[in-house]
C-alpha cells in the first residue's frame, strides 16, 4: 500500500507465466502463421471487441514463427507467446526474473531518453543510490514496512559470513534516499531538490509473475524531490504526470486518462496520487501506467527534513516532497494495447527499427545489384532520419522476413524487386493496417518520413477509438455491473467514501463469482470477467464538475466526483 | 582470478573509507582555503613529484570549503575529502556502499554516452539480465566460483520465507549470461553476437572501501560476445581496447599503456586478457582502468555453446568469447590524476558544467543589468554548444562562488563585472592552470569553445609529462626497486614466467618491509612505497620487439619481452 507503483502489489488476472517453447533459428519456410486473423469485419458490440464473424472460414496455418493462439481467443497465452517470438523476453531459471533482449532493451532506451530530456528539462538531476537497505531504515515507517514486508529480498550472508544484521533489497528508495535530505536541505535555497535515478528493484512477489508486468526484478525511474511549499510541490506532481502522459500517447500511442486515485487507492501515507491509466480491451482491465505522488510532509515528519525559515531563521519548515515512478511496465502495457495476431505493432517514435527492406531476389535481377539499389534506398531515408534496417539475407525467404519483422513489430516494410527496379517503385506495408501501397523511389527518404508520421497517427487513432468504445457511462449498479462483464470500464457519479469502495469491491467479486459459476464463459475469456472492480481514477478532465444532485451509483449517498471503475492488472 | 574486472579483488594500498566532515552551506566567506599550494616551482626529482619548495611560506587558509590537506601531504585524506566537497559521493549507512550524487552520476552519464555510442557502432546491442544467480550456475566453473565465493552476498530470505535455494547477487555476469547463449546461438549466422549492459553489481570485499576504487556496489557496463572464429574475436577484443583508450585519453584527457596481462594476472580461464592501465604519479601505483578479455573457449566448453558448421552442417563448433567491462573506478581515476589542492579539475569534454559565469556585484553597476548581460553571453556560449552556468546567485559572495565551482572542477570561470561591461571584456580564469585572461565579449561563443579545446588539450599534455616523468626504463634488479621506491613504474626485460613473477612480488614486498623499518618515510608518503610489485602490462607498442638477448632484470634467464612492472591499486 505504499512506495511508487503500488500497482506491482494490486492482485488481479495473472498469466500462468509458463515459458513457451522456444522459437527455432530460421529456415525456408513460407509466409505462415498469418491465419487465424478474423475478426476485423464488424464490431459485434461486446465490449468494443471484435467479433468473431470472420473466423470460420480461415483455417490457421502454424509455422514456427507464428503466434499459437490469437489475441481474442486466448489473450494470455498470446501475451507470453508474443514476448518471447518478438525476442523479447527470455525465461530465466530464478523464477520471476525475465531477461530483457535487446529488441525489448532497445524500446527501453526510447523510452528513457523521451523520459529522460524531460526530467532534466525541470531541472530533474540524475544520481544513484545504494541497492540496499539497513533493515532499521526500512522499518522506521510502518505504514511503509507493512506494505513491503511480505515481498522484501533480504542479504544475509556474504561469502561464507553471516552478516551481523540483515540487509534488504530496495523494493523502492524512499528509505533509502530521505536520510541524505536531512544533509542535503539546509536553506530554502536548497529547494527545490529534484533527484530521480534509473535503475531496478526487488518485489519478491509470489503470486504468478508476467513478463514486464510483474516480476521479481524490474526496472524503473524513481524521481524524489523536495519542495519548499506544497504549492512548488503540487505544480511539479502534474508536470511529470504531463511527462508520463506524454511518454504513453506521443511516444507510445496510447491514450492515458489522468486522474487522481482515490483514498483507498493513493500512495500510503502520502497526501495524494496521480495516475496515467491505460485500458486494454481485450481483457477489459485498466493498468496503472505511471504515478506522480504528493506525499505531503509526512516523510519529512519521519526522517526529520527541514529548512530554515526565509523570513525567520530561528524558525525551521518541514519540506514538502514528491514521488513518481514509471518501469518496464509500459512495455508491457505497449504489448497488450499494439499487439495483434502477427505479433506486436510498433508505433514508428518508438520502434528501435522503423523500416526494414526486404529484397525480392529473382533470376530476373542481378542480386549484387539489388543489394547495392537497396542500400542507396537505406541511405537516403537515413538522411531523413529514419531508422532503417537493409534485410539483406540471402538464407532466409522474403516470407520468413515479412513473418519476423511483423512479429517484431517494425512499423514499415518495403519490398523491392525486379519488376519494382524497372518501374522506379518500391511496395510499402504497413504493420499498422498491413495495407500496402506503391509508391516511387524518388523522394524515398521523405516519403518514408511522411508514412511513418502517418502510422503514428493512425496508431493512437485506432487505440484512443478502442479505448473510447470501453467507456460506459451509466449511473447505477446494474448497468455498472453489465458494462464490467463487457469488459468495459465504467464512468459513474460517486460518494468518494472508502467503506463504500470496501463495499463495491466485494460485491463486484460475489457478482463475478455467481456470474462464472452460473455459465461457462461465453467469449472464452473467463478469467477476464473474474476479480473485483475498484477505482481506476478520479478523472482530471471532470474535476469540480457539477454534480446536478447525482446520487452515488454504488450507495445512497451523495455523488462529490465522477470515478472511472474497473476491473484492473 | 576470474570476472571483469579482476582488479577489484587485487589488494594495494586502501584508504580509510572514514567519511570527512560534511561540507556545510554556503556561507558569506571570502576566498580561502587557497594556500597549501606549493611545489609549483622546481621538479625535486624524487620521483617525477612537485618538490616541497616553495611551501614553507605561504600559511594555508582553511575555511569550511577548502581541503584540509594537500594532495602531496596526505592523499588518501585528500581523495576522501575532495570527492565529498566536491558533491560526487555522500556516505552511507551499509558500510562500502556510497551514493553516487548529481556531479558524480553526470561525469558517469558522459562516460557512457561516449562508449555507448562506439560500442553500438561495432555491432554491440543493450540488453539486460537479472541481478540474481541460482547457486548452481554460479559454481559451474571452478576458478570462478573460487575467484568470487569470498565475496559474493547471497539472498537467502523473501518476506519471512526462507529461500529453498540461496540466490546470489552478481558480482559479474558470465555465468548469468552463457547460459542463453546456447538457446540462441544455433547457427554461424547468429554470430557475431555482441551483447551488453550497464548495470552494477556486487562484491562484498571485506577491505578497507574506497569511493569509486572499491565499494561493495558499483556501477559498470560488462560487454560479453560470441564469434565464429578466434579472429573475429580478437579483431573485437583490440576494437574494444581502443574504445576504453578513447575514453580515457579523448574524454578524460588521461593518458592509458594499453598491454596485455601476464600469464598470473590475466583473466582466469580466458586465452588472454588486455588492459589500459593508468598511472598515478603522487602514488606511484597503477590503475587498471579497464579490461578486455578473450576467453577462448573455455566458457563455451563449459556452458556447451555450439554452432552448425557452415562448411558440413552435421558438425558443431564451439564458440569463441570476449569479455570487457569498464566501472565506476574510472572516476575514481579521473579523480586521482587531475585533481588538485582546490580540488577537482575536469576537462571540458566531460565536464557537466564546462563554464560558469560569476557576476561581480558592485555599486557600480544595476544588478539586474549585468545579470542580463550575462545571460546574453550564456546564450551565446549555449548557441557555440558550451555547457554553461550562469551563477548568478546574490546569497554568496563571488569568492565563495570560486572556490565551490573549483571544488568541482569547472573547467573556466568566467568573471564579469562593471569595468568588464564597460570595456566590453570579460575574464577568464582556467582551472587547468588557474590563470587569468581578459577577453573580449565579442564573438564570446566561439572565443569560449576555442579556450576549452586548450584546456582540454593542456590537461592532456600535463597529464601525459607527469606519468612519463613516472616510467623508468631499467634492466636490473637494483634500478628496478629504485624505480618503484620512487614513486615510478619500471619497464623491464622480463623472461615472463609465472615463478619470476611471484618471485618479484615476494622480494619487492620484502624489500618494501626492510626499508620501512628501516627509515621513517622521507616524503609522508609512507604507505604508498609499501606493498608489492607486480607486472602492470606487456605494452603494445613493444609487443614482438627484438630483445636482443637481454637478461631478464629479475632473474638469469632471457628475456622475452618487455614489460611494466609496478606498485598497484
Amino acid at each position: 500500500m505504499s512506495g511508487i507503483g503500488y500497482y506491482y502489489m494490486s492482485r488481479g488476472l495473472t498469466f500462468e507465466g509458463k515459458p513457451p517453447k522456444q522459437p527455432q533459428g530460421p529456415g525456408k519456410k513460407g509466409k505462415g502463421g498469418k491465419g487465424g486473423k478474423g475478426g476485423k469485419g464488424g464490431k459485434s458490440g461486446k465490449g468494443g471487441k471484435g467479433g468473431k464473424g470472420g473466423k470460420g472460414g480461415k483455417a490457421k496455418k502454424v509455422t514456427k514463427l507464428g503466434l499459437g493462439t490469437t489475441k481474442e481467443e486466448d489473450f494470455s497465452t498470446w501475451y507470453s507467446e508474443l514476448v518471447v517470438k518478438a525476442e523479447m523476453i527470455d525465461y530465466y531459471d530464478v523464477s520471476g526474473c525475465y531477461i530483457l533482449r535487446p529488441w525489448a532493451f532497445a524500446i527501453w532506451e526510447q523510452i528513457q531518453a523521451w523520459c529522460d530530456s524531460r526530467f532534466k528539462e525541470l531541472g530533474v538531476q540524475n544520481c544513484y543510490f545504494p541497492m540496499f537497505i539497513p533493515e532499521a531504515y526500512l522499518t522506521k515507517e510502518k505504514d511503509h514496512i507493512e506494505g513491503f514486508a511480505p515481498e522484501v529480498a533480504w542479504v544475509t550472508r556474504a561469502g561464507s559470513s553471516d552478516l551481523a544484521e540483515p540487509i534488504a533489497i530496495r523494493p523502492t528508495s524512499e528509505t533509502v534516499i530521505y536520510p541524505s535530505f536531512v544533509r542535503w536541505v539546509k536553506s530554502h535555497r536548497d529547494l527545490p531538490l529534484r533527484l530521480n535515478q534509473w535503475c531496478s528493484v526487488v518485489r519478491w512477489e509470489f503470486s504468478s509473475p508476467t513478463p514486464f508486468i510483474r516480476s521479481r526484478e524490474f526496472l524503473w525511474q524513481e524521481g524524489h524531490t523536495a519542495h519548499a511549499t506544497f504549492e512548488s510541490a503540487d505544480e511539479e506532481v502534474y508536470q511529470i504526470l504531463d511527462v508520463y502522459a506524454s511518454v504513453y500517447e506521443e511516444l507510445m500511442a496510447i491514450p492515458v486518462t489522468k486522474g487522481k486515485k482515490s483514498e483507498k487507492e493513493k500512495f500510503a501515507g502520502g497526501d495524494y496520487t496521480t495516475t496515467t491509466e491505460v485500458f486494454v480491451p481485450d481483457t477489459g482491465r485498466a493498468i496503472q501506467a505511471a504515478t506522480s505522488h504528493h506525499l505531503g510532509q509526512n516523510f519529512a515528519h519521519m526522517f526529520d527534513i527541514k529548512f530554515q525559515d526565509p523570513n525567520d531563521p530561528s524558525q525551521h519548515s518541514y519540506i514538502w516532497q514528491n514521488s513518481w515512478g514509471l518501469s518496464t511496465r509500459s512495455i508491457g502495457t505497449l504489448v497488450m494495447v499494439h499487439g495483434d495476431d502477427h505479433g506486436l505493432r510498433l508505433p514508428p517514435r518508438i520502434a528501435p527499427i522503423q523500416v526494414v527492406i526486404v529484397p525480392i531476389y529473382s533470376k530476373k535481377i542481378d542480386a549484387a545489384e539489388l543489394v547495392a539499389a537497396i542500400n542507396r534506398i537505406a541511405d537516403s531515408m537515413r538522411a531523413a532520419g529514419v531508422r532503417v534496417n537493409p534485410d539483406v539475407r540471402d538464407n532466409v525467404t522474403a516470407g520468413w522476413k515479412y513473418n519476423h519483422w511483423e512479429m517484431k513489430g517494425v512499423p514499415l516494410r518495403v519490398e523491392i524487386g525486379a519488376r519494382d527496379m524497372e518501374n522506379n517503385v518500391c511496395v510499402f506495408v504497413r504493420r499498422d493496417t498491413l495495407t500496402k501501397s506503391t509508391v516511387s523511389q524518388d523522394n524515398i527518404g521523405a516519403t518514408t518520413a511522411d508514412m511513418l508520421e502517418n502510422i503514428q497517427a493512425n496508431m493512437l487513432i485506432q487505440a484512443t477509438e478502442r479505448a473510447n468504445n470501453c467507456k460506459a457511462v451509466v449511473d447505477n449498479w446494474d448497468d455498472f455491473m453489465e458494462a464490467i462483464n463487457g469488459l468495459k470500464y465504467a464512468q459513474v457519479p460517486w460518494c468518494e467514501r472508502v467503506e463504500c469502495e470496501l463495499d463495491i469491491k466485494a460485491r463486484s467479486s460475489a457478482a463475478a463469482k455467481a456470474a462464472a459459476s452460473d455459465t461457462t464463459s461465453p467469449d472464452g475469456e473467463g478469467p477476464a470477467l473474474s476479480g473485483a472492480a475498484k477505482s481506476l481514477c478520479l478523472p482530471l478532465d471532470l474535476a469540480g464538475a457539477d454534480m446536478g444532485g447525482a446520487k452515488c451509483f454504488a450507495c445512497d449517498n451523495a455523488a462529490t466526483a465522477y470515478a472511472n471503475f474497473g476491473r484492473s492488472y
